[in-house]
């Protein structure tokens, strides 16, 4: 059955509990509070937040929205008046350990009342220190899920990962990319539109299994002072990307969309020093000499 | 004598060297340290930073930089092709004591090759606490500043400060405003070129005697655990203004400047927590109702 916008937005709410109890599990101490908030154009959300033992901040959004095309969208698609509707789930988990990278992931599906509509979304990984071998077997385990689907997608998602989740004012990106994907629909694609939500809900539903491996590899490491500066340093390039170059933050905060909800992305300290400088040959700089290559080598 | 672009570059780095000499006093243990510069297509500047005693991390630049006008400009300023010359002083401090205010100021020159040429600047105070007497006060010295040159200034560029330095998304303004102009040319103004020079310069040399009440006022008082908190959470509404809101930190971003200069006022540390609740009655819940107003009211 094809499925229509109240079957993906039901799926996608499944989809944030499912993750939800996962996220409690790996953190084994933490509770999500709820919010639950309503839009005055139409719809509403539910977001959570968990502060844990292993999760620093961590969120979990729900929302489906609807109403008039606010006339940014319009602009930016090129689009005569109309409606729309757009459902989807976004996570961010800002971990305590310095070791532990920063991961985060969005599925959404967008519908025009003109009859189009498309999947988006992404996963990306943003470790405060690059561990290759974890940075690939992330990629490896992306690709796996990716070729359930379609044998194109990795190979045409990791690049436009590595090209979205980029600082351009620091030479940097993010962290060691994953995958992105924006305007998925049966016209563009081999699937059709079932073909493609199974795609974003058997992403959402790896995440937690993409993610558990980092944790329980690094939770019980020592931690020094320098990895703790660290840390809160390359958080503040993590807030520079979203609050200047991320388009789903800009997109919110310019609709009037919920605040809260759009910035549980931002970590719970971050720091800012001038010029900050590495030590020659350390941890730091290795990180550094990764994330200023423009795209992760992958290598594998 | 009608100033030249190379008298008033002069008078800029003028006002960089004494503004960073008194602020050295006013700290009592900092130094600055310099980096100068060079911008590939022309011009540079002079980069100071401070990690002092009061003042924990401080910046203050001077720039002088000239060229092809970047695309972005032309099309804001709807100019054909043409180069621009630039010169200008920058501030931000942000002190360790959460009951003095962050500071910020900036006096600019802009001129065109086509013959056009304006002023633009202004300068506010963010205290993480709001003191209404010392908020005042500031307002009042800086209605005196502007009445030594126009009495119109004041009046005009106190609400142009209240509109520009607000942040939509938190319905808050960055803090208890001050004053903000620009393109102020002698076809726009009373005054001529020399006297719009002369006000500048006159703001930009009472800068340290604005903030050096602000500072002794405060210094010594105890700080709470509660007030360092709060402190970091509403330097994270800086860093939010600065980096979704602030035309010129947007423009520098997209034009290629200098990152260090221009994110040199980001504060050293900041955070963020999810929908952040304040005690009812208490002063952080005052301070939240004076920056919804949307203004800073007077009545002094």
């Amino acid at each position: 059955m094809r499925p229509n916008k109240e079957n993906i937005e039901r799926e996608m709410r499944s989809l944030q509990d499912e993750i939800c109890i996962e996220i409690e599990k790996l953190d084994g101490k933490g509770k999500f509070r709820e919010d639950q908030w309503d839009r005055k154009e139409g719809g509403g959300g539910r977001t959570r937040i968990l502060e844990g033992e292993t999760i620093e901040k961590g969120g979990v959004n729900f929302s489906a929205v609807y109403g008039p095309t606010p006339k940014k969208i319009l602009n930016a698609l090129h689009l005569e008046e109309c409606d729309f509707f757009a459902t989807g789930v976004s996570i961010v988990l800002h971990p305590r350990h310095p070791l532990i990278p920063i991961i985060h992931m969005n599925v959404r599906y967008f519908e025009m009342s003109n009859g189009s509509y498309w999947f988006g979304g992404g996963i990306d990984l943003t470790p405060h220190y690059v561990n290759m071998k974890e940075a690939r077997q992330f990629h490896k385990q992306l690709q796996e899920i990716c070729d359930r689907h379609d044998p194109t997608f990795y190979q045409r998602f990791k690049p436009w990962a590595d090209e979205y989740f980029y600082l351009p004012h620091r030479g940097e990106n993010r962290g060691v990319g994953g995958i992105f994907f924006d305007r998925l629909d049966e016209e563009s694609e081999e699937l059709g539109k079932g073909q493609l939500l199974d795609f974003v809900l058997d992403l959402g539903r790896q995440f937690v299994r993409l993610y558990r491996p980092l944790v329980s590899n690094n939770r019980d490491l020592p931690i020094t002072q320098d990895q703790k500066d660290w840390q809160y340093h390359r958080r503040g390039r993590y807030v520079e990307f979203n609050l200047v170059w991320d388009k789903g933050t800009k997109f919110g905060l310019d609709t009037g969309g919920r605040t809260e909800s759009i910035l549980m992305s931002l970590p719970p300290r971050a720091a800012w020093s001038y010029d900050h400088e590495v030590k020659e040959g350390g941890p730091e700089e290795h990180t550094l000499n990764i994330l200023q290559l423009g795209k992760f080598p992958l290598n594998h």
